[in-house]
Order: C-alpha cells, then sequence, then structure tokens
C-alpha cells in the first residue's frame, strides 16, 4: 500500500506517522493491562505509574494530530491515502479515550489499595479486562495489516463483551443488595466495568476505521450482519 | 471568514457542511433536553421518542465526514479552512457521542417509568443537567461565531460540573447506604448522572477545537489557565 507513492518525502512522512500511531497503540494496550493489574494485584505505585503515563499517551495524540495535518496540507493525499489520513486522525481520539479509561481505573485501583482490597467484582474484571486487552490488541493489528477479516473479529468481539458486562453489572447489583457495608466498594468495581466496555467500544470503532480505510465503507452505525454483507460486495 | 475564497464552488461546499453540522448540533441539543425530561417527568413516549431519533444524528455524522472528505480530495482547502474541515471532523464525533448519551438516558428514563418513578437524586440531574444543556449551546454558539472567549467560558464551565458530578455521586451513595431497597433505581441514576459528565466533556472538546480552528492552537490536555495565556499570546 505504502509502494506506490511517486513521492518518497510523502511516503516516509506517511510510514512516520503509522509508526508513531502503532507506538501509541502499543502504549495505550500497556496502559490498560496496568491498570486493571494494578486494581487486581492492589499495586499503589502502578497505579500511580499509569496516571502518570496518560500524559506520554496525550503527547503522542497531539503530534500524531499535527503530523497528519501537515501531510493534508502539503501533500494532498487522495483515494486509500486520504483515507488512511482520515482513518488514522479518528483513531488517533479512540486510543487518546482508551488511554483515559486506563487512567480512571488506575485512580479507582488506587483509592480501593486504600480502603483494602475486595474481592467482589474481581473475577468479572478479571475476565473482561483480559477480553478487551485482546480487542486493542487485534484492532491495531487490524490497522497495521490492514485486515478486514480481524476487524470484522473485533466488532463481533465487542457484542460478547457487552452482554458480559450486562451480566456482570447485575451480580454486582446483587453483592450490594445482600451486603449494603459494601456499596462504595462495589460501585467503584462498577466504573471500572464501565470503563472496560467503553475501551470495547473504542477498539470497536478503530476496526470500523480499519474498513473504512481498506474497503471504503463508512459501517459505522450498522450491525455486524450487514457490515459483512457490504464488505463482501467490495 | 467563508468570504474570502477565490472558489466559490469551495465556498459553497463549506457553507453546506457547516449548516448541516449546525442542524445536527440542534438536534443533539434538543435530544439531551428530552432525554431529560422523560426522566424527570416519567415520560415513556418520549424516552422511545429519543432513543429513536439517535438513528437521525447517526445519519448526520455519516453526512458530515462524507461531505468533508470530498471537500479535502477536491479542494485542498490550507490554513484556516483545513483546520476548519480538521475541528468539525473532531466536534462532529463528540456531536455523535452526546446524542450517544442522550439515548442512553432516555433508555434508563424509559426503565424507570416502568419501575415506577424514584425522586432521589432527581434534584442533582435536574441541576447539572440545565448545566450541561447551556454548554452544549455555547460550544455551538461559539463554533458558529468562531467566539475564542465563549470556547473558553465552556472550559470554566465543565470544571464546574465535575465538582458538582463528584458531589451529586457522594450524596446517591449515601442514599444507597441508608436505604439500600433503592439501590437498583439510585444506580440508574448514578448512571444519568455519569452521562451527563460525559456529555460535559464532549461540550468542552468542542470548544477545544473552536480554539484550535481560530487561533490554530491545539489546546487539549492544557489547563484552562494555561490555555487563557497561550491564547491572548496570539
Amino acid at each position: 500500500m505504502l509502494n506506490h507513492h511517486i513521492s518518497s518525502q510523502f511516503n516516509e512522512e506517511l510510514q512516520d506517522v503509522n509508526t508513531k500511531f502503532m507506538t501509541m497503540g502499543g502504549l495505550v494496550e500497556q496502559q490498560v493491562a496496568n491498570g486493571i493489574r494494578a486494581l487486581l494485584d492492589t499495586d499503589a505505585s502502578l497505579a500511580i505509574d499509569v496516571q502518570f503515563q496518560d500524559n506520554a499517551v496525550n503527547r503522542l495524540e497531539t503530534e500524531i494530530d499535527e503530523a497528519l495535518t501537515l501531510i493534508l496540507a502539503r501533500r494532498h493525499p487522495a483515494a486509500i491515502d486520504l483515507r488512511m489520513v482520515i482513518a488514522m486522525s479518528k483513531a488517533n481520539t479512540d486510543l487518546e479515550r482508551i488511554g483515559d479509561e486506563a487512567a480512571k481505573i488506575a485512580r479507582i485501583a488506587q483509592n480501593l489499595c486504600e480502603e483494602g482490597n475486595s474481592p467482589r467484582g474481581y473475577m468479572e474484571t478479571r475476565h473482561i479486562g483480559n477480553q478487551v486487552r485482546v480487542m486493542i490488541h487485534d484492532a491495531l493489528d487490524a490497522f497495521a495489516r490492514l485486515d478486514v477479516d480481524q476487524a470484522l473479529r473485533v466488532l463481533l468481539a465487542d457484542a460478547d463483551i457487552d452482554r458480559e458486562y450486562q451480566s456482570a453489572t447485575r451480580t454486582l447489583m446483587t453483592y450490594m443488595i445482600e451486603d449494603p457495608r459494601h456499596i462504595s466498594r462495589v460501585i467503584n468495581v462498577l466504573w471500572v466495568l464501565r470503563s472496560l466496555e467503553r475501551i470495547g467500544d473504542h477498539a470497536r470503532n478503530i476496526s470500523e476505521q480499519v474498513i473504512y480505510m481498506v474497503k471504503g465503507l463508512d459501517v459505522r452505525h450498522t450491525s455486524v450482519a450487514e457490515i459483512e454483507e457490504k464488505v463482501q460486495e467490495r
């Protein structure tokens, strides 16, 4: 995809921003993993580190958008190159929001370290947390390899997460009703699950951008069944 | 700002997408107002209507992005025109997310209609809801009039919302501990407050894009005090 450019300068610029995007993706993936680990292992210093590292994510977001704007202003990309710039601009926002959610999880982890840990809902957190981490990884992999099938698998995984999130929320609600002394702790775990569910949504958004980039199809607000159909038509 | 173009065709295209963006903004503002009203007045049919109308918001998001991509591909905008296209592309995502949050509030309103209403936390919802509506309105107004001072006021308002959201959350937590029979209802109100807080964040994002568009400054991840300083330097 990157070979066909007449201008090797443009080629290089697009490669550079792509490399930066993947660096940011790797960092954000790590942030989510560390946020969850800080919570489950009641590791306060890791929790603080994750919140601190969010600055690095934010800096990358700014730098990527700057690079993309320069490409638009100087190189006037067309067709798939333009779609790549647009997709990266949108996915950049999603990566930054995933970073925000990881920092939120870490902040809650830090509070729970101070209050003493509460294993209520930790099994659910571990389980959904692992699924969400796989989703981020697969979405970034689909982006790097322009792999539409991989992107479709992420969309399917997001539907799973939504179901499991609903079920975990109901379980936690029962814990609270059974033992109101732990309401405040359990609510903190609820917020974590909510963040994980949001992270799943962002991974789905990134995958939708992969399909846009490769196929030129805007598949937002479309069911997975419809998307599969549309993708096969192209 | 729109007068200086040599190509009147470009001028027209930019005006058209701007008009569509403002239409979407007005619709989203209405969706938030109706979502809150459906909750506070236990109006199930309004709640259903808001969820249905989210499709119209989604369609506008798609159309605006399509129009912006065409402008980039054909017109190669530069300087403030390019920034306007980029700002609108980012703010378009925020408007769509505000629409999503309004639909979430409406879904909760519908559930609460079925369960019978619970006035716990409604005062807080009304209060924060009104503030958030003003924020959306002011952010869109700042966008339409390229008004940096108005955008700055929205950023300040968002800091208020965050404080009030924290305080309302603590109040609702107390309600739950005092009367565990209402846990499930109160949690629903907590989700509504969370959505309102997120809507405030999106209004802030839109205002940051106004500053980017007019001043060429990326003020994301920057404190309001720093932003004010930077803006004055230009």
